[in-house]
This record gives structure tokens, C-alpha cells and sequence, in this order.
């Protein structure tokens, strides 16, 4: 999805719009831009006012999009409409900074996000330093990493490969599916959109393996403390990257995948043993 | 991609087409349909005798796809160029008893498929057993497994998570990229096919495993067998299934990940102690 703010100049929210999806990655440059449009239009919709200044917040634009920034900011003046509101300043930027901005005042901090995808980034000092966030083909830990591994659990034990899970009933109640051959039509089904299909269906099998675990289900509770663990190692590793072991400094918090508390347990204890002194915000 | 074959009655192929790829699960009825299409009127084109019989092997489709078949018949028949053709009998079936049937001239046996996907199914006197084969999510043991592994130790070593590996060096060299945003640029790019992006893509990995493997890397060789140890383990279990452990009888091997020697022999060594009087096929 994309959010898409009007602010005034003393930062008050005046709307907030949702519009479809526009991550790069998944969706590419023309796909994504049609829903920042979308998301910009509706937002000034009735709007009397100027705007002179405009943050768009892209997921991997600082990573393999970086030199396609200018292509964006094109794309998005080519359109009549667009350009009359873009008249002042227009900056396209990473969605870590934005989360960190949103997350504290404080110029300098980490930020752990979990979502779809997984990514651990920090800022210390002029210094920069960013772990994990190479896409959903990876990102240990993340919505999407779980619901894979929660997809293969539950077609081993299916198969008698693996043990009895709990899963495979939840992710059936979730997806409203009768067998496995409905859940593999609803997870590989196919649409022009990757985004639509199975990197939104993958990623959402997390939230029934969050239900199998605190049914008590063993698998689950692997899973998720398998993902803490890779979440903990990543924020870690940036910690230790900036040399802030000692330091005090927020560490935030964002995504789903903190809404599970074996999760976010695990992953404090593991940062909270390397870095005692920070600010967590959840 | 798709291989279509004219045979005469004595079953001599008289002529081979190769078109795009028909997977209904990376590509939907539609797109599959439509290099099916292809095949046909390519094999059949300047033909001047009459077909009898067509038989189309598919992947999938006996998994999720079952209930789809006479939609997809409909859909051909829909064609006019292929009405006139498929005047004969039209049968669709399974890729993995039509790889079978290449394999061996016996009625029962077992194949073992590991390319993009992997897949392990037999047949002993009217009983069937499968096991894997849930699409390139699972598949465990198969090019895309192995070349997902890949990407995550690519990043883990770029990111200081895990050891260095000469398989990032492969990739490179392989894709013909400079830098891991380039490299992921490669392997997410957007295209409408994802058969035509990531999931080629990441199985193509495999290749550089392999070359990384015969260059003594560890984190290769470990990826490649663990890869083995899975397909040993969907075959193991599929001899177990029909009880066959002490017969005779043919094990087909199909796909890529074969052709390496590390894979191939632990297979092998996997198998033949549970079965050992199998005739290997490869």
C-alpha cells in the first residue's frame, strides 16, 4: 500500500490517503508511479491551498533503484495533473529515513523494520550503516521469510516429511481454502502483479503462524524464534557497524512482525545484550 | 519452455518444436494456452497428414490444476487453426508420468525430477505415490531452492552476516554484473511473466553454485548437499509409500541439478541404501 500525507507548514496532518501498492521491487517503475500518482491526486483532492514541498518515501530506492530516482521524478512530471502540484520542491527517498523521522525526534537512531521484507538500518553520526533488505528472495525474519517457511512446513508434514503442524490448519481457516490444492491456487495464483499474489499471500501466512504458536504449536515457535534470532543478529550487526555498543539511542521498531510477542521478546533480548542502553519504540 | 513432438504410428518423431514455457502455476491458464498454441501449429505447420492423437504433458497439473483440465482443453479448441488439428483425441496429463514413459519401456517405476522445480513420483502396480513437488516456493532441493540459497549467502557474506563465498564471485561473473544492486536489478526485475524474471532467474543460480562447488567452496558444497539429502529423501520416502524397498525397478533421474557429480552421487548413496537393487537412470 501507500500512504500519502498533506501536511501544513507547522507539520499538522490536514489528510491521509491509501492508495494500491508501490514498491519498486515488486512492482517496477511505471506500476509503482501510477500509485504514487493516485495516492498525490487523492490526497490534494479539494485542496485550495499550494504545496511547496513533497517527500516521497520509496522501498529499495536506495538500494538497486538509486540511479533511477531521476526516471521517477520524470515519470511523475510527465503528468499533467501531477506536474501543476509538484511545482515546489519534489525529493524521492529512502522508506528507512522516513520511519526513523516518524519514530523520534532524535537525529540519530536504528531502525529494525519487519514487515514484508526485513531490513536493519542506522545512523550515527554522519555514519550510515544498513543490514539485510535485499528483497523478499531474502530478508531473514521477515512476514514473507516466515510465510515461506511456514508454506514448506506445512506441505512436508502433508507429504509426511515433516511433523504434524498446527500451521497447516491455521493457514486452511485463513485463507478459506478446503485442501492443499486450494491453498496452492490461492498462494501461486496468478495475476500481472507480483505484489497481488504470492508475495502478499506468502507474507500473510505469518499472521497463522503467529496463531499456531500461541496455540502452542511447536514448529510455529521455531519459526518465530528462528525469525527473532535472524532480526536480532541484523540490528546487531548495524550496532556494531556504528561502534554505539555503549551509546544511548533509539532503537525503532516498525512492521507486523512485532505484533507477535515471542517475536519482539526475543529480538529485545538479543539487541538488549550488546547495546543495554537503548530507547526501545515499538 | 515447451517441447512439442510429431510422431508417426509407429511412434518415430518426425519432427521437434521448442516454444515459451506453459508452468499453469507461473503463468496462469491464459499464457500457457497460448505456447501450447505455438507448439502445436509450429510442429504440425507444412504437415500434410492427419493427426490422430495429441497428448499434452503439463506441469502442475495434476497437482492444483486438476479440476482446470477441460477448461484448458476449451481453450484450445477455441483456437480455429487447432480445432482443425486436435480433430483426433486430446489428452492432458502429467509431466511426470510423460517423463516416465521417456525413461523407461517398463510400466512401473520411479522418476526423481530436480530442475526448476523438484518433484519425486512412482508407480508400482496400480498404487501411486508423490512427494515435493508444491511449486518453487518448496521444492526443496531443486534449482530454485538452491539458487535462493544462493542469493541468501550472497547477501549474508556482502552484509557480514555470514562467511565469504566464492558463489558470489560465480553469480557475478554469471549475470554479468558489477555490484549486488545490479545484481538484484537482474534477478527481481519486473517483467509480466514471472517465469521470465525471478523464478529463471534465481534457478539459474544454481549453475554458479555448481561452479563454485567444483572450485572447493564450502558454503557451495554444503548448499549442494543439503540439496541431495532432500531429493534422496522425497524418493526414500516415496519407495517407502509403495513399499518397493526390496523390488526391482527403474529410477529415472530428470533435470538439471543432475548434472552435478556432489548431487547426483549423494542422491544415489541415499537411495541405494534404502533400495538397492533400483537401476539407475540418468
Amino acid at each position: 500500500k501507500t500512504i500519502t500525507a498533506l501536511a501544513d507548514l507547522e507539520g499538522k496532518i490536514l489528510k491521509i490517503t491509501k492508495t494500491g501498492p508501490s514498491n519498486l521491487r515488486n512492482l517496477g517503475i511505471k506500476r509503482a508511479v501510477l500509485n504514487i500518482e493516485r495516492g498525490i491526486l487523492k490526497v490534494t483532492e479539494n485542496f485550495e491551498g499550494q504545496t511547496v514541498s513533497c517527500f516521497i518515501a520509496l522501498a529499495a530506492v536506495e538500494e538497486e533503484y538509486r540511479e533511477k530516482k531521476e526516471e521517477i521524478k520524470k515519470a511523475l512530471f510527465k503528468i499533467p495533473e501531477l506536474s501543476k502540484i509538484l511545482k515546489g520542491k519534489l525529493t524521492i527517498g529512502s522508506d528507512q529515513l522516513a520511519a526513523l523521522k516518524a519514530g523520534t525526534d532524535k537525529k540519530d537512531g536504528v531502525i529494525l523494520i519487519a514487515g514484508t521484507g526485513a531490513v536493519c538500518h542506522g545512523w550515527w553520526k554522519g555514519e550510515e550503516a544498513k543490514v539485510s533488505g535485499w528483497g523478499w528472495l531474502n530478508d531473514e525474519g521477515s512476514g514473507f521469510w516466515v510465510g515461506q517457511k511456514a508454506f514448506q512446513a506445512i506441505f512436508k508434514a502433508l507429504d509426511g516429511r515433516g511433523k504434524k503442524t498446527k500451521i497447516s490448519e491455521e493457514v486452511f481457516k485463513q485463507f478459506n481454502v478446503k485442501n492443499k490444492e486450494e491453498l496452492m491456487a490461492k498462494v501461486y495464483g496468478f495475476t500481472d502483479s507480483p505484489e497481488d499474489n504470492f508475495v502478499k499471500n506468502v507474507s500473510l501466512m505469518s499472521i497463522a503462524v503467529d496463531e499456531a504458536a500461541k496455540r502452542g504449536d511447536k514448529r510455529a515457535r521455531e519459526i518465530f524464534t528462528e525469525a527473532a534470532k535472524e532480526l536480532a543478529k541484523s540490528a546487531v550487526l548495524v550496532i556494531e557497524k556504528l561502534s554505539i555498543e555503549k551509546e544511548e539511542f533509539p532503537l525503532i521498531f516498525v512492521g507486523k512482525m512485532f505484533e507477535s510477542n515471542i517475536v519482539f521478546k526475543e529480538v529485545k533480548k538479543g539487541i538488549k545484550k550488546v547495546a543495554p542502553h537503548i530507547e526501545l519504540i515499538r
